[in-house]
């Protein structure tokens, strides 16, 4: 790794706490990454990617703020990034999902919080997260009741603004959201001095649809069996298009997408035929939060689907390319962000259909709810989800868990239990 | 007491699980209230109000409802009482602040979640509230996460609507809230085949604002030194106030009132000159939620404020009665609640700037912030509020709690502590 000291430096970093972080997080990777089997060869390129994660792609962010770029943070797939890019910033996801960052957000939040908001706010706090320190304005939103009030903490460290999500979604929200995409706009207008055009609008929303092609691609991989990538691996993926160059990220993934094709074609697995087939559905798991994906493929399951925010609802429905004003496509934003179903809605009765499907396309065994601890929206809405499930005489476990492991052995003995039921039931011996 | 059961047969109660409760809540309101010394000679209509709280004031509900009246039940001081009551409908406040309801609402519920929300929740599924079996419809809100999502539970079993309350106190979120409360009003004229006049509401918008006005006097009283009626006291009238009749309500309280004007004249209180004078801020205390002001004021201090929706927040700000049309109407209510400083909104400055002004009004010596469990939006404000006490010298704490009475031996420690502390500062000697 290149010596990115000075630079670190001049993000106003403190440089001795990160050191602690550079020292655990490779060995960590290792274990959990490059312990597995039968990876696909172009998954060489994410893990370079993390293996830079605090140097050269921070480095390309400086180098596009010296170009007049803008570097905006933001917590939630709802912020657009379709109009961030349109503006000639550069969107990246800033959530955090260390156990690393959790004392230090717990200075200024209770603990009773989501562990994402502890550790997003502790990553400020502790001037240790070189995307934070890039930002030039994070965006956040109002979804959840610990967000929300983060906020008003966050705004003594730095740029905050706020979008405000509506809490439902009928006409009248539809419309709210539209105005909110166009004062998001204005903001970035004004940091920029650019204004928006039709056509530089037109150009990132197809060119995120394509980013979004690109993943459902990736993931349509996951519907085989044997199944031929990981389900660690396409999570890594999924994080990593939070923060990774568009562009580059585009064609990378399609690159590991034709191996996949190649793998599919000969029958190729990374795990056998018949492997019990998991889906993970609820709160995002921000990198590197590969807890749950880990204990599934190291106690004979594989995660074929993702049904959280860094999954199925960062890329499914694409936004309406058919716009002939810029009016049109707002409403068309709207309409394709207002698609993905958080359980920050109330009601939120897409979700469980969303659920449902999915279950049949990646043709899941069970199925492993996971709630971050104290996230009230998605804990609450197990039951309804776990109704459904049931009633389609499918296995369901709820895991509500944080960032530390110290849980991962009961998990493990829940995760272990519900594979060998599986199996049982698929009439596999193990 | 008379013969209710019938009654409560009729609302479809479960009647043994009933038993259960009506042989706790007269002990227990025994124990906290009538051993009270000094209490005014008035505080016996509000005796009764209790011993008959789930019988006359339920078979006055039952005879409205004969006369074509509609029971509107609600959980936050949001839901403008005004529009209920000129659409003919009686508004009762449905918030449950008992134990005893917890283990119910956990069956659907995360044991993670506020016991007001679960309590509530609990209330309805154990058919044990007659006020719930009583409510036509119950009008929840997008406050906080918890009671989000309880609508859509709550919706399997009664007739639900949800008001939605803006995140924000900007322009738009105004016009935002008109158009809500105007939906509101559709919502009782299509339930009750009466369409709304400009008279109408002008006659309960004065008469919601006297009910304010009466609650206003109460609490003036509560700034002398003695003070002439115990925090206790107050608090019972402030949660009364949520489901009495509303006109007896004023008559009764303005009679308390009367009373307390004698007191201060004669320099009489309930407790001596000099007694730690104690504000409390935070989460609502819902009947029979009485735990905090029972600590502090059998532990040498007395509750002089409640900045919180069972005090202040009820009754400050009135609407302006000035208004030509019913635009003009819906305008002022939506002004005087979007006055109301809920920590549910983002950011919330208001309400800091309410404390430090109450801390002076009401001669404060030091601060409680309570804040039931898992209420994220109250617990994280304390660390605004806190700073901005201390910059003025006030002691606060921070209790977190909920309606068990586990942790009782362990607040009252920590506000013995305090209130010690606060008689050495102001030379009292026990
Ligand atoms: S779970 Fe909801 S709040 Fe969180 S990132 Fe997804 S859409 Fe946003
Ligand atoms: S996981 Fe839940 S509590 Fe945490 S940030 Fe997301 S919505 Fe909020
Ligand atoms: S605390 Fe907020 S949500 Fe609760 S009753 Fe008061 S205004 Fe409503
Ligand atoms: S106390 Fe807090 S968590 Fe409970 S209902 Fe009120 S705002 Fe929601």
């Amino acid at each position: 790794m290149a010596d990115y000291r000075e630079m670190w430096k001049e993000l106003d970093m403190d440089l001795e706490k990160h050191d602690g972080l550079c020292e655990v997080l490779p060995m960590f990777y290792d274990e959990v990454y490059l312990s597995q089997e039968n990876r696909p060869e172009n998954m060489n390129y994410y893990n370079f990617v993390i293996s830079e994660v605090h140097g050269l792609r921070i480095k390309e962010l400086q180098d596009s703020k010296q170009e007049g770029k803008k570097v905006i943070g933001s917590f939630c797939v709802y912020v657009p990034d379709e109009i961030t890019l349109a503006l000639n910033c550069i969107p990246v996801g800033i959530c955090s999902g260390s156990q690393f960052w959790v004392p230090d957000g717990e200075k200024l939040l209770p603990r009773n919080t989501c562990p994402l908001i502890k550790a997003s706010i502790g990553a400020k706090l502790s001037k240790t997260c070189p995307y934070f320190q890039s930002c030039d304005v994070v965006v956040g939103e109002t979804t959840c009741d610990g967000k929300k009030k983060a906020w008003e903490i966050l705004k003594d460290y730095m740029d905050v603004y706020v979008m405000d999500l509506p809490q439902m979604k009928r006409e009248k929200d539809k419309i709210h959201w539209i105005d909110e995409i166009k004062m998001y706009k204005d903001l970035l207008e004004e940091k920029t001095g650019i204004k928006l055009s039709f056509e530089n609008l037109k150009e990132k929303i197809e060119l995120v649809n394509k980013k979004r092609r690109t993943l459902k691609r990736l993931y349509n991989f996951r519907k085989y069996d044997p199944v031929p990538i990981s389900g660690k691996d396409a999570l890594l993926v999924s994080q990593i298009a939070f923060y990774d160059d568009i562009n580059r990220f585009i064609e990378m993934t399609n690159k590991l997408c034709d191996e996949l094709d190649e793998r599919v074609k000969n029958g190729e697995g990374v795990f056998e035929k018949n492997t019990p087939r998991i889906m993970i559905t609820g709160t995002p798991m921000s990198i590197p939060n590969w807890k749950i994906h880990h204990i599934v493929e190291t106690s004979g399951g594989v995660v074929v689907c993702e049904e959280t925010c860094t999954g199925t609802r960062y890329f499914e429905n694409e936004v309406d390319e058919n716009a002939n004003t810029i009016e049109e496509q707002f409403e068309n934003l709207a309409n394709r962000y207002l698609g993905i179903n958080c359980a920050c809605f109330t009601p939120n009765k897409g979700r469980v259909e969303d659920i449902l499907n999915y279950v049949e396309e990646y043709k899941v065994d069970a199925v492993i709810y996971n709630s971050l601890q104290f996230c009230s929206t998605y804990s609450i809405e197990y039951k309804s989800v776990e109704k459904a499930l049931k009633e389609k005489g499918i296995p369901v476990i709820m895991i509500e868990t944080d960032y530390s492991e110290e849980d991962t052995g009961q998990i493990k003995t829940r995760v272990e239990a519900l594979i060998e039921m599986i199996k049982e039931k698929k009439g596999v011996t193990a």
